[in-house]
């Protein structure tokens, strides 16, 4: 009869042994296709263990598919290889493939967002969520995912865009998922995917991206001095329009209201037509009032509204919004609504207490003012350098980005190499259009938001000789304060 | 020259008030397109305001698109009709419209997932997210927004899937997202929109509706009791197939070594064939030692492994993860990388502690526990009640749910509707068939998650009125234990 050691079995179970033992030995043919297995009682008394460990070990194997049992005749080796051949050794992957990319951290960096330490107030976030869990029932913390979001933080929500946007919403209306990336995705799913989606051009790269990864047509729509061309709108063909009016990227271009007018027009005249309204960093206007929303002049139900905490709280918390006209708010429970939510719970709560409670407001001007010094000590250093007669800025009241434009003979490439070459992450405006016939050269985008405050001066230094060229011996240097690496 | 009251403004600041005036004239057409505005400086003297207040006005207006301005010859309204008729007032949306719609609860829910009270370690979860913000790198807590997500995360379930699935893999293989249904969207973008998916009839509807959203070209594979059919998944012409080998939903079927070695080589069979391996309960076999994976016996790389905590923690956290084979990985870097993560950085540094401090070990035990005392007194209550004789119960060991037979000459359509007048929650393994023809009646599927256990024995009393009719008085309630309401 068949036996095995149970000496040295360390850790495992007597009945974990037992199926390991049997499971080699089919794998390695020792025990062969159709061999029937002793009978529990006799192989334990065999191995001197209880039937119990034979049966647990036989039940698993079963479980598995090694085993199979007839009914009153005990338990039979499964054929493997039914027309199945043994699969080869596991190759060596080769080593290069597969490693997650390491991002390049630069010494300074123009483009990328970072909020500066200490600026998230987590111990008000660690009381407020332990308040959740002391407070609410504890079985919905556990168990509510809704597909539109938890009804507490889409109540906030709408309290909010009240009070800073002027918007007057139900809170029915809102829909929150993790990013505005996710909710793109959503959206999508909403509307159609064989629809035409326009973007402008310049615009965020990120979204024609995402748009293409979606398997949708993109439309990029040239623009003015108002925002998106309306005619060329018109001749795209496209159904919906992805827009950002309070703030265009890269250019800053507020729309103004005889642009949006005319926009609103044109999604009125075609059923399927819709506006998406992205309203990304419009906590950070840094003078003056926020700009009224379009969904707040909307009367056509044209208009969905989009914005996100990952902006204004910090890129790591992902928690964006929908604000959907209520004819879609229908639709997207018909047919999205078996969806679950993507967003915890718990952060959920957490956020709508955050805000519920005025912390929300403080962090933004808090923020605000971080990014109001960081902007002006940018300037005053831009005004010292060498750069100075040399620039001209625009679109520094409103949020975390101004333009820069050259006067200078390099090329973008040129400067963007020597940028590179000193450690400096910057980009022109050049870079985030799609027509290349239509790229203006010499224009820098100055994102400041992901700039250390103490290295402002030296960021102003190295950005002037990437511009300008190396600076004879010692001068840039005297001009703006020295940088010691 | 244009005048306003400065009387009686409230809490707006003087400038707001002038911009309010002036919008409204505009808006009104008592300031007509064109028309000049008074010099900042007359006007402000003939308004006894600050020449600082006219020209923030002024500023805002011009952001807007209300007014513009000509360099040294001063401020003009804006034509806000270019082509633009005045778009007609608000229509007041139907009241049906817009609601989200509330999900009925029912008295006992057999199909529906809820944790119970107290079962979740909220003080432990606190505690380690407090750990977190007063030990992690803050800016790292703001901003790591990694699209794999954060690399503490992933080295956690890898030890965890080494230790409890015997899965030896590298961290980076591992991408997180905010839930399962999300992580498909991801796996469509990565694998292929246009390729044929395949997915197990009977089976989880919401995968096929989930495809369905995406676009994708779905095929429903009938099952024989090893699972899907080789032939027919070959017939099909799908390139993906979606399964759950550890523990089928609903019929419970464990997918056998023979079966699965068989799907193997057909995913080697084609350059673009993927497997992806959906492991929602293995947490929850509460017998035997757990089914290895098909991912650890894949020597070819052809197996997508994908997992969620939403089950194992509880609905409400949305933390799920795929495993990749390391080709994918790099052309995941490749073609997706840019996406921000889902899952808030905090979140998944306390999920990481919460897994490598052992909580999570504690946590799963403790369920499992609570959910075999769950189903034995369910069981219980089914062998003392007028069922007893009329059922067959199978799959019990495996996570969750199990199956069981009626011996009944009423329809499954009849019972469903006597549940529901009974105000319970139940479903039959005939609803998860995509093909009607192939449907098997009078099998009810038990999911007991999401079942109070103070209900069962009145849960099962109901059941029993639903399955074989109203009791004669007095007797049914008799034999177990009685039902108040």
């Amino acid at each position: 009869m068949l036996t095995y050691s149970f000496e040295n079995i360390d850790t495992e179970s007597m009945y974990e042994h037992l199926y390991r033992c049997i499971k080699q030995d089919i794998l390695q043919k020792k025990l062969r296709a159709g061999e029937k297995l002793p009978s529990k009682r006799s192989f334990a008394k065999n191995l001197g263990v209880s039937t119990i460990t034979v049966e647990s070990a036989y039940a698993q194997l079963v479980a598995e598919g090694f085993l199979y049992t007839l009914p009153k005749r005990g338990y039979y080796v499964c054929d493997l290889e039914q027309e199945t051949p043994a699969p080869p050794p596991r190759p060596q992957p080769p080593k290069s493939q597969g490693a997650a990319p390491e991002r390049r951290v630069y010494w300074g960096d123009f483009v990328g967002s970072s909020v500066a330490r200490d600026m998230f107030p987590f111990s008000v976030w660690v009381k407020l969520l332990r308040d959740v869990t002391a407070s609410e029932d504890e079985a919905t913390l556990l168990t509510d995912t809704s597909a539109g979001g938890i009804r507490q933080l889409r109540q906030a929500i709408a309290d909010h865009l009240y009070q800073f946007r002027g918007m007057s919403i139900a809170p029915e209306q809102i829909v929150v998922g993790a990013g505005t990336e996710y909710l793109y995705g959503v959206l999508i799913q909403l509307l159609g995917r064989r629809r035409g989606y326009a973007v402008e051009d310049p615009g965020y790269q990120r979204l024609s991206k995402i748009y293409e990864k979606n398997d949708v047509t993109t439309f990029h729509i040239p623009m003015d001095q108002g925002g998106v061309i309306p005619d060329k709108l018109e001749e795209s063909g496209a159904e919906i329009l992805h827009i950002t009016p309070s703030h265009h990227f890269p250019t800053g271009i507020v729309m103004p209201v005889s642009r949006r007018y005319e926009l609103l027009s044109w999604a009125s005249k075609g059923e399927n037509r819709y506006i998406i309204e992205d309203d990304y960093d419009c906590e950070f206007r840094l003078a003056g009032r926020p700009i009224p929303t379009l969904q707040s002049i909307d009367v056509m139900e044209k208009v969905i509204y989009i914005n996100t905490f990952s902006k204004s709280l910090a890129p790591a918390f992902r928690i964006s919004y929908l604000v959907l006209p209520r004819h879609l708010v229908t639709r997207f429970y018909e047919t999205l609504g078996f969806y679950s939510g993507t967003v915890s719970c718990l952060e959920q709560m957490t956020l709508a207490r955050f805000l519920a409670q005025g912390y929300f407001e403080k962090h933004i001007n808090r923020m605000r003012n971080h990014y109001r010094a960081l902007r002006d000590r940018l300037l005053a250093a831009l005004r010292q350098s060498p750069l100075a007669g040399k620039v001209k800025i625009t679109g520094e009241q409103a949020g975390l980005h101004f333009l820069m434009a050259l006067d200078t003979p390099r090329s973008d490439q040129e400067i963007l190499q020597a940028a590179e070459g000193l450690d400096l992450r910057v980009s022109f405006v050049s870079q985030y259009y799609y027509d290349e016939a239509r790229r203006q050269p010499h224009v820098l985008v100055m994102n400041y938001s992901g700039l250390e405050a103490g290295k402002v001066e030296q960021a102003v230094d190295r950005l002037c000789r990437a511009v300008l060229g190396p600076a004879p011996e010692g001068e840039a240097t005297k001009a703006t304060g020295g940088d010691a690496s």
